[in-house]
């Protein structure tokens, strides 16, 4: 059988360990050239391809449920279970995602793109479950980095109290999260890699000892015994917590994998099996560098090299603010760094490469980097908190309780705020702008481009009044000059003029400062003349600027790359019927739906958010009567 | 000296045993009686009397710093930091609060009010005094409810990591978060507890070996040979995560507490003490009744029992809920309960009784809650989530990325939205309807009153095309007439019209739509008639209803008990503008500011959201000409 022949996972059931094997041949051949070919994750699936053959040879996938934390594993998973075929669409859009939705396929019963999340989905099936008295197997397959997440352990506390739930746990033990991971759970995981897998021996010890007639009762005494002997040495933590556990196991001997679920499906209660895989298996260069290889654009898999682009893009937002962060942090000691295991996403990386006292990575904890950036804030430091918009969500309640109730100066950098392209929904940074804004004594802001972002940065730096906010894209920025360093802080609360025009009053934040620029150009064509303004900050909306020219021009325009609904637009809205200046608005940004993968331009062109689009629904708004048709 | 003559913690380094339990006995004595006199927590402080005299007395305040976590068991820290004098104003409006903050007191070096904040907060002060070189201890108290929490347990994970940074963990363990605990963490400690102290003991065997001369080189290969044999059976877990751990010891001995400690502090690295108190310690009654003496309204402490109130007030908001769930859920046998840890608070205490099945405690978890929720509705199951609007704060990106895009049916109840009084800027519900109604796929509702509150309960059930959401306040209802059953759903997004007039169009939402209606009242004591609408829904708000009336009317009022930047105002601002009906907007609600602690009509007062203060200002901004003065 070859693996595109396989639409439905039971398929595998009859398979031996040879063609299992040529199986997952198969699969790391298709998921490599099509990583290669469309860019997407590459070190995880290849990491877990025998892990998910040899759980799904143990399965009734009919019934039983896989839940694949993150998601971003889960390639090998879609290659089995009906999706070979198209899976040369991968992350293009309207083709199959990069991570999993329940709506693309009937195997994917808990889609996510955030991590620690499974456990406690597979949980609540489980529970449901047994109150309706079906039965099926429950499983949860999450890595050690997202084991570190406070839910994923929260869902551990709560499972280990369950003796009678019926609940698998697969930690896919790889070392890693995108950089080597950080805490002690972790390090405890490898040093459980590096025991013998003892609970495996002493079952099969069990199994001996039953054919032996004269132990009799004793057997039960002796045998447990014995593993709470072993369990002292491996384990220990996972027992303790009402788990049974069971490996380590090696992740690519299917025999070995396949013979430790088989037992594990047999356990009453919650059970851990501790799975080490090697991130990348089976290419040589994902093997070597892991971090590089987590995820990559299009590359050659002879040379493992990204193909280059054709036109050469400006630096990328990430890259202008890690360069700027460091140079701020050369000078100024008590700036900290915090990410939450994106080191080399956020670009953390270079601080931690060039100042690594004054960096921080917490693992895979946003509530945690934001807390503990509060307690830097009480000693005096600088802490900047580099979280991605859609992950600082995690952290919600510790920017309202422990940051902004008491007021500490913590400065959020909020890289991938707005589309993200093709990461999809779970990724997308809509929310940011209107969960930030309503929170009392918060700064929030956000650059028109990266010359502005890079004194956005000094100027959350320089502020120590109370927390503040920046948002900056996912991307190249506009290859607008950059300056080395002397960047001058931006004072607080207050836009600036781009453009003057006594028509229509455009209010661009962010990246949507540019479109308005280009929108204003548009209609400039068809005689209309747009006063343009930057707004940069949110909060404070720079309302003395604002309110006068909105009420001489009469009409407003507001542009934004985030949700509608309680966003820029809103903030606008809110701040002229307060000062009782009552005109006309027209609000652009995301409207309130799911924004799929697809590319940036792709998503942008769908939101009506280009400036062509802009403009014309301007003129059709405002000036049906002067322009007769665009 | 008396507990009255202390100013300063420090001046407790000088006493002996027999004066720091007169001190004791003191602070028990003071804080039952401030209690009683004005309601606060009582239960959680009197069971760490010992543990904070003990620690104080190993401490130099004027440098180290304590952080507590909730801040609720802090009445005896307060009672020693300079607030004797002022305690008998605790928790009324311009008097020593509830919670800690930091402006209060400069030893609360860290506000709370929320669980499991402590050691990241604690951890975050260690990091920045050992980068400015400084030297002072770092310590958080911790419960063993906060334990589950996951931020606290991505705390122990980094700290864990980090041997070289001083950090004292010291866990009150009482076996209660606010009921018994739940969880395979609580479980663990309580298996300690019943342990002997073994750490302790090795330490002792161990100064004992050191006055054997012969031991030499010896010493700490034995020594750290028992520990490891001791560890095999207490602390375990919290050893392998790189905590030295010291326990557990008797909470209210102050000999073992203050050896304990000062071993501790001679400890590098961060270290844990397990210390085991009495919830209500000293108070036969609470010591009896934890669960119920845990927080009290004003009581007698002779009888232990509440000092009845002036006037019967209706059936509170909460206990209708309760009321209205257990009926439903014993018709429905989908219908599963969540909380995280507030099963008195949120009345699911009441369906833990009568349907122990359909009831999940998660404890104080409210990600996990969140997540175990979509899992039970991936599986048609109806979870109803139980969350006060802060508290579900915790889990805004579950809500987000786990229920919301994935459109499952979850049913969140937030209890305590709006204006909370006593407990202050950490638990007001304030957030709630900015923060959820910019999700797409969500609706939001609230009730005008607990007989709404009812049909929505239902209406809440009943819907499954995806998420939904209803708040209501803390307190008491109205009084109307409830039913026993047979409730009918409401329309979704639909309002109601509750009374005409051309005038002003006044929307109110939720608990405002009393003081709006009744705001009317005093407006036609002007000549003024004001349409009335019960909104209902923020999302999706009925437009129909509202755009031709504001359009007609010409002039709009909204009334919300919630932050007015991107709240229910603003959506139908939004709304107004969208749909190019430009007509002023007066928004009543809570502007960009926190709401300290007072009674709930002292703020609404001060807020300006009482109906007399609505209808002046609706004079005032809409009808200066037609009424003279008012």
């Amino acid at each position: 059988m070859h693996l595109s022949e396989i639409t439905h996972p039971n398929q595998l059931h009859g398979l031996s360990i040879r063609q299992l094997q040529q199986i997952a041949k198969q699969i790391r051949e298709k998921h490599l050239q099509t990583v290669a070919a469309t860019g997407g994750h590459l070190g995880p699936g290849l990491g877990v391809v025998e892990l998910t053959l040899g759980l799904y040879q143990t399965l009734d996938l009919d019934r039983d449920k896989v839940i694949w934390d993150v998601g971003h594993q889960a390639y090998p998973h879609k290659l089995i279970t009906g999706r070979y075929h198209d899976f040369h669409t991968l992350r293009q859009k309207d083709g199959v995602a990069g991570y999993l939705k329940r709506c693309e396929n009937k195997f994917d019963h808990f889609g996510a793109g955030h991590a620690s999340t499974s456990i406690s989905a597979a949980l609540g099936m489980a529970l449901a479950r047994d109150l309706k008295g079906e039965e099926f197997k429950a499983v949860a397959v999450i890595g050690d980095g997202a084991l570190t997440g406070g839910m994923a352990l929260e869902a551990i506390n709560h499972a280990g109290h369950l003796p009678k739930t019926n609940l698998l746990v697969v930690l896919n033990d790889n070392e890693m999260s995108i950089s080597p991971n950080v805490g002690a759970i972790p390090r405890y995981l490898n040093k459980m890699r590096l025991s013998p897998p003892v609970q495996f021996l002493t079952d099969n010890i069990e199994e001996q000892l039953k054919n032996i007639p004269f132990v009799g009762d004793e057997l039960e005494r002796i045998t447990e015994g014995m593993k709470r002997l072993a369990v002292s040495k491996v384990g220990a933590v996972f027992e303790e917590l009402g788990f049974t556990y069971m490996g380590p196991v090696d992740g690519h001997n299917l025999e070995e994998l396949i013979a430790t679920f088989k037992q594990a499906h047999q356990i009453t209660g919650p059970v851990l099996v501790h799975v080490a895989t090697t991130k990348g298996k089976g290419y040589e260069m994902a093997e070597k560098d892991q971090v590089g290889y987590h995820a990559q654009n299009p590359f050659n898999v002879a040379t493992g090299k990204a193909i280059p682009s054709n036109k050469p893009k400006p630096p990328a937002y990430a890259k202008v603010f890690s360069h700027t962060l460091v140079k701020l942090a050369e000078q100024n000691p008590k700036i900290v760094g915090i990410t939450a295991a994106m080191a080399t996403g956020t670009g953390l990386d270079k601080l931690q490469a060039k100042l690594p006292d004054q960096y921080i990575d917490v693992g895979i904890a946003e509530q945690h980097a934001v807390t503990v950036a509060a307690g830097l804030a009480c000693e005096g430091m600088r802490p900047v908190a580099a979280i991605y918009s859609t992950f600082l969500q995690r952290a919600y309640d510790q920017i309202i309780h422990d940051v902004c109730i008491q007021n500490l100066p913590v400065f959020f950098c909020l890289d991938r705020a707005g589309i993200v392209g093709a990461d999809g929904p779970t990724h997308q940074g809509m929310y940011d702008i209107a969960y930030l804004r309503c929170i009392p004594n918060i700064v929030v802001m956000a650059p028109k481009d990266e010359a502005e972002m890079q004194r956005m940065t000094v100027t959350g730096i320089e502020y120590t009044d109370g927390p503040i906010a920046m948002r900056f894209p996912r991307g190249s920025g506009h290859g607008v000059p950059l300056m080395e360093e002397g960047w001058e802080t931006l004072e607080i609360g207050k836009g600036e003029i781009l453009r003057q025009g006594d028509d229509v009053l455009i209010l661009g934040y962010g990246t949507m400062v540019y479109p308005g620029m280009q929108a204003a150009e548009i209609l400039s064509e068809h005689g209309i003349e747009a006063t343009v303004i930057n707004a940069r900050f949110v909060k404070p909306l720079d309302t003395d600027l604002i309110l006068p020219l909105a009420e001489k021009i009469g009409r407003v325009v507001t542009l934004e790359e985030g949700c509608l609904m309680g966003g820029f637009g809103s903030a606008v809205a809110e701040a002229l019927l307060d000062a009782d200046v009552v005109v006309p608005v027209k609000r652009f940004g995301v409207p309130d739906v799911l924004v799929d993968h697809a590319t940036p331009d792709q998503s942008k062109a769908t939101l009506g958010l280009t400036s062509q689009q802009i403009a014309e629904n301007i003129l059709h708004a405002f000036f049906k009567k002067q322009v007769a048709a665009v």
